[in-house]
């Protein structure tokens, strides 16, 4: 899954610039890394890409291993529900016994060693007729995921301990999360899955029926001249929802394998860097080498520009991010709020999105 | 006295841009402004500039009605003893009897009304053959300012209380700054000078023979064709030094009106312009219109340019200075180390000064 803005990483990522088309770590964008990180697990032409029409271009130049077939177009927004069905549509007609790993584009995973064995172990799982989820350990009672509850083990997979899935829950109020943190039995959810692609298409059938009518005529159309135009007329009718809340909430037979260790991270904000990028002495992370800091500390500054110094005085906590058009100064602890800003931006008509 | 250049205010004041040329107050130059003060009480004609070489263009442009005879060029740093010295060599020349006022070009006052009465009142003191300072009323214990000791009344001018003055103080440490601040006795000592020429001379060569002798040779070249290759000769081999220093800490018949009421600010650092500029009901100070701020207080932002928006969140306390080629966020309170940061810009060769 690529497509989508990025509202979250402004001034950063924008409109034409979503957040999977970042370097924000080492080289690679956060697609190239998604796409690199299955290198010996899944060769390139098993790697499909659910983006928008906008984007295929770049991303094509960024991963050109990935052949261009392979690209699924969404022809507007209508949540994750409706991009895993056309996703598991176009896999059905490649062959319907296929395993379907259901990836995001912008997150970032530290240790992909870990990433690939758990991925392994969850295949064998979903060959079990499980609806395979990645369980995230959680740190800190976030309220920006949604949570998965484990119940029985059901069994060892490749040396991994899996769980039943006792109840999913949408993302909590602050004391729920602290509950939920407290608790020992509830891992976030990471928005990866892995199941047989027609056990999907069932839960469709029983839980989404309209939707999976319309993945139908889509599926029928799949190889005839009028593939294209079904998939718009029907699409534009969609009505916008969730996996989690279409599928997953409901699903029967649904596992959860513990992903601890992953050094995973949603790249969900500009205060999440710091748990995942190097930061120096003083706790700073300088992207960008145009910068003098004095008395700076715990700091995240992004530089984008060779010709424009920036310096930061007596400055803590501080997230500052200059793309040249546009310029973010922003408490650390108020990283979430970018969000509003961009909010804000869009209802202004704003020509900085 | 408009020469130098205002490392205090980088990035807004460079070397090719030194304070007194920057617009901070509506739509005039701190030049202008100290300029057009001075209307109704001189007319342009005995208004003297002293600076350097480099910027007289830019200053006539901005004050056109200043003849272009009336610039005295610095030919290099020498410190303010000889900038006085030089005008005072220039004013004899015009009248041996003259009163002259020392001003600055760069420091803001608020109450211009009464800033020309406490000149009008100097001036008659000054007639009574005393060196007069203008001394402000301290408000904090600053101790980037030198102090000037009051003593006993010496007479009412023009219904102001004039004392003799007892001692010039250097800047103060911060304990001494506060035992000053609480003596009741002591003002800031602004730079604002009132006295006769022949008077200030007569101190020069009492106190100063040495440049009083090289300011002789000035003199005596004057109206000759060799006057720019005396100046720069002689010029050259002076000796730096400041006027409180070399002639006010030693003179005699010293005399001190104390100046509360007029808002002076040297605007010395951005900390200072708090105290000048209008803030709005969150306490911040915005110049330039590209600007959003959520959850922003007591904050200064200067956004030079209208193609790039800038934007704070959840910030405090924090001054913003934003000229395009270089970007300036630092802590209020630590303003005062912008000076040490051009320090460093410079021992680096930097290009940003």
């Amino acid at each position: 899954m690529a497509g989508g803005g990025g509202t979250r990483l402004w001034p950063l990522s924008r409109q034409s610039r979503p957040k999977h088309m970042l370097s924000l770590f080492h080289e690679q964008t956060l697609f190239q890394m998604a796409a690199h990180r299955l290198d010996g697990m899944f060769p390139p032409e098993r790697i499909f890409v659910v983006t928008i029409e906008t984007q295929v271009g770049e991303l094509q130049a960024q991963c050109p291993e990935i052949p261009l077939e392979n690209y699924l177009i969404e022809p507007m927004p209508r949540g994750t529900a409706a991009v895993i069905g056309l996703a598991s549509v176009a896999l059905q007609h490649k062959d319907p016994q296929a395993i379907m790993v259901v990836l995001t584009a912008d997150h970032f995973i530290d240790d992909e060693d870990r990433f690939r064995q758990l991925l392994s172990a969850a295949q064998d799982v979903a060959r079990d007729r499980y609806l395979v989820t990645l369980g995230i350990q959680p740190t800190f009672p976030a309220t920006g995921y949604g949570y998965i509850q484990r119940g029985a083990q059901l069994a060892s997979y490749q040396g991994l301990a899996v769980y039943q899935v006792l109840r999913f829950k949408e993302k909590p109020d602050e004391a729920t999360a602290q509950q939920l943190l407290a608790s020992g039995d509830h891992a976030w959810n990471s928005g990866m899955f892995v199941w047989q692609v027609d056990q999907i298409m069932a839960e469709f059938n029983r839980q989404m029926p309209g939707l999976a009518g319309s993945l139908a005529e889509i599926g029928h159309a799949w190889d005839t001249p009028e593939k294209n135009t079904t998939l718009q007329r029907v699409w534009s009718q969609l009505k916008a929802e969730t996996i989690d809340y279409g599928i997953m909430e409901g699903a029967r037979r649904v596992a959860v394998i513990p992903a601890a260790g992953l050094g995973w991270s949603d790249v969900g904000s500009w205060d999440t860097l710091f748990d995942v990028l190097d930061h120096d002495q003083d706790g700073n992370i300088i992207i960008g080498k145009n910068f003098m800091g004095m008395d700076t500390h715990n700091s995240l500054v992004y530089a984008d520009s060779i010709n424009r110094l920036i310096v930061t005085i007596g400055v803590d906590d501080l997230v500052v991010v200059d793309t040249g058009d546009a310029l973010l100064i922003c408490r650390k602890e108020q990283a979430q709020k970018v969000r509003l800003l961009v909010g804000q931006l869009k209802a202004n008509g704003s020509k900085y999105l």
